[in-house]
């Protein structure tokens, strides 16, 4: 039998991860940055992209891949545009410097663009449109990264899974949030289905050797979601945000470019100002019934409630807040071993 | 057998159009731009959204949903903001307004907005972002429509297969250019499936009835690409397109609100000025030397060549600007049956 999960309250995990951070050189402001990010996503079920990650920032850290007390730079390039340089920073810190810059900016000019520059892994970028749609904007979000994604027609990693995330604000607690990969079951569920033993559909991986197949135990290189359209989707999404700032990641990867095969990331965030168009409660009131009318539609299975995007994470989180995040032993012996190791006090565990 | 093609000179299909255009009270410019748009289509071999399309706008005048004359207004909200009020003008009409005054405003600030509100038939919005990139920008273009795809969880249309295109300038005479619907398959090719009999995969489509279908001449509610996903976008797209000009098109269409459910869209184009960032040259080189890299993929069959957004419809552009653009014989006799009542004088026929 598996090991049981342990329970911890998210402000705690949150200190926990902070703690690490700040152990590793990591100011406390930005420590408190990436541990708000990581945690967002446990708090909202998304675990591949929660406290999991914390050995990787640690082992990205140890290769001089990131820089722990990089100072990120920032340059209004034109009124409407932001670019904020994280000098490998970690995503969290460049990103939420972002959200703060590109929301300031779009309060002026109603629209505008904050591209980051050479960080690494950003965490969920719903995150960071949901920081814009707090805001009472609109935020839409990409990222780009080092493929591990088949292209279509491919059998090799050539694009990445880059995320697409919109936040639109509600008149409720939560923003309307789509946070998409841009393959058909993205890396961290395979993962999942792999430990559980759970059969791949088809046309949702590739093995190592490029071969399609539906065992989970074999499945190396996800496939894009809808074929060309998911990777037509990775591909502008790496011209927007890599070839802007003029750091390309999928043709260093692949034209043999020294450091080209270094895990590096791109970002870029919009925010659009609703106030620009009419009163942010007359627009919420529209989101709203929309919402409405989605839910009421007629359900294929009548006993499976229609989501609206975010809802399911939304409820997630609510419930979370409350009793605790729960960790998997593997997750949570990690951290131990690495609060330990800098000599950071681990909370209490719930159960 | 079916009765053959006819070709006619892209010019000359032009000048029909248009004739069609001004002879039911389009101003010559505004009878032009419809022209321009839906030749694009034919040219790229995008029958769809063609001149297959000029009935249904006569059919549109005719019930007051769209006025051919209609003067498009423009305000200019903040200033990356524009707001294009189209009052009912046909799609291409509109939304080439909008391209001038997104890119206009970009060139100030970096990137603008561009809210095309109550127009009707945008045609293919590709057409759009590619004239951004001719500006030299990048270009993301979403339009919103009146429900005619399954909602992910339901059985009815509940959203619209609203488009999402972005085109990225390159080196060469031709644009990276997605142009994608959010549904599996787009109600256009879905059609040309049900005219060959073509059976559909799973997950394509549902019956009518809400019953999923292989049949094509079943068919009647495109599902979403990839499920939550193709339709997260699709909603999310309404929020922002007919959302921020205060133009709801999905919860009116479910609500009951008089003419709900009568044709309509609104529309939203994004330019984003590369110069804000580098020099476009340099742009274009990291677009071309990405493009070589995805092209040069190991392939997963070794005689189908790697495709890279808009390449195919580059391609069957410049062959049918040479050897004109191929008609089907309903498509031209529909043509030639408006032209003849309008008193409109048909083009000669190539073959």
């Amino acid at each position: 039998m598996a090991a049981p999960k342990v329970r911890i309250a998210a402000d705690d995990l949150r200190d926990l991860v902070a703690g690490i951070f700040v152990a590793r050189g990591a100011r406390t402001d930005d420590a408190s940055l990436v541990a708000d990010s990581l945690v967002w996503a446990n708090l909202r079920g998304v675990e591949s992209h929660g406290v999991s990650r914390v050995p990787r920032y640690l082992e990205l850290f140890d290769k001089g891949d990131s820089d722990p007390a990089a100072e990120v730079s920032v340059q209004r390039l034109r009124s409407a545009i932001v670019l904020i340089d994280a000098h490998t920073a970690p995503g969290p810190v460049a990103m939420t410097r972002a959200v703060h810059e590109v929301v300031a900016a779009a309060r002026e000019t109603g629209i505008a663009w904050a591209a980051v520059r050479s960080t690494v892994h950003t965490g969920a970028i719903g995150r960071y449109t949901s920081l814009i749609a707090e805001a009472g904007m609109a935020g839409v979000g990409i990222v780009a990264g080092v493929p591990n994604m088949a292209y279509a027609g491919g059998r090799s990693a050539g694009v990445a899974t880059s995320p697409l995330s919109v936040a639109i604000p509600s008149g409720g607690d939560d923003p309307v949030l789509l946070d998409m990969a841009t393959a058909v079951v993205a890396l961290g569920r395979l993962a999942q289905m792999k430990a559980s033993g759970t059969p791949l559909a088809d046309g949702v991986a590739l093995t190592a050797d490029g071969e399609p197949t539906n065992d989970p135990a074999l499945a190396a290189i996800p496939l894009p979601v809808g074929g060309a359209k998911g990777a037509a989707m990775s591909l502008v999404f790496e011209l927007l945000a890599s070839g802007l700032v003029g750091n390309p990641i999928v043709s260093a990867f692949h034209d043999g470019s020294p450091g080209g095969r270094r895990h590096r990331q791109n970002g870029a965030l919009i925010a659009i100002d609703i106030e620009a168009f009419l009163p942010l409660t007359e627009f919420t009131q529209i989101v709203d019934a929309t919402v409405t009318a989605i839910k009421a539609l007629p359900r294929a299975q009548e006993d499976v409630e229609i989501l609206v995007p975010g809802e399911r994470g939304a409820r997630t989180a609510a419930t979370r807040r409350v009793d605790g995040v729960p960790l998997g032993p593997k997750v949570w012996d990690q951290l131990c071993a690495d609060a330990a190791a800098l000599g950071v006090p681990l909370p209490s565990v719930l159960d």
